[in-house]
């Protein structure tokens, strides 16, 4: 139980698309990540998935729907069921909160590890 | 389904600890709030609570521990049942979350509104 500075934490890793969790929220994994280039499309049947920009600008792709930008102190959650991806131009650090064992990607086979920091 | 920028939402309200919800997340309200001064001390028996400083600084008291700062770009989640309050000396703007339907003040005689903007 303290106060964790996200800055401190997103300075302890280099890679992208490589969220590292840094707190636990009623169930939930908070994480903080780097983004760059574009992620796969994927979808989360049942839970919905939380973005806020700390730093930089994403883009957040819906199917059949115009692009929308994200830029810091901005947040966007993409509902359980909706097809999305991320994408970011240039490096973009973001929070991210999802429900705990919720993979990444869509996929267990492909999700990302997730380790605490 | 779009972009919420966090500026903007708490540019439209001027009161302390009167916080707006802005976003859902699987059934927890996203909200910004304005701290200054001292809340009282209160416990959510049964969820967590989610803290981020978006700008100033606040203090957490927690109940037989020291009081820790937390800065803009800190976040701080208090565990379910362990008693606590913010305190800011200035005006401080924070981003919470709460699962929905749970008094701020532990208690729901004395709860904030919690209006949507």
């Amino acid at each position: 139980m303290k106060t964790v500075n996200l800055a401190e934490k997103l300075a302890m890793f280099d890679g992208h698309w490589d969220p590292h969790v840094v707190a636990d929220y009623n169930g939930n994994e908070v994480m903080v990540v780097k983004f760059e280039g574009a992620f796969p499309f994927h979808v989360h049947p049942d839970t919905d998935d939380f973005f806020l920009v700390l730093e930089g600008e994403m883009v957040m792709e819906i199917e059949g729907e115009p692009p929308q930008r994200v830029g810091a102190g901005e947040l966007f959650v993409v509902p359980a069921g909706v097809t999305h991806r991320p994408r970011a131009d240039a490096e973009c650090k973001v929070l991210l909160i999802e429900p705990a064992g919720v993979p990444n990607t869509g996929d267990p086979a492909t999700a990302a590890a997730k380790p605490r920091i």
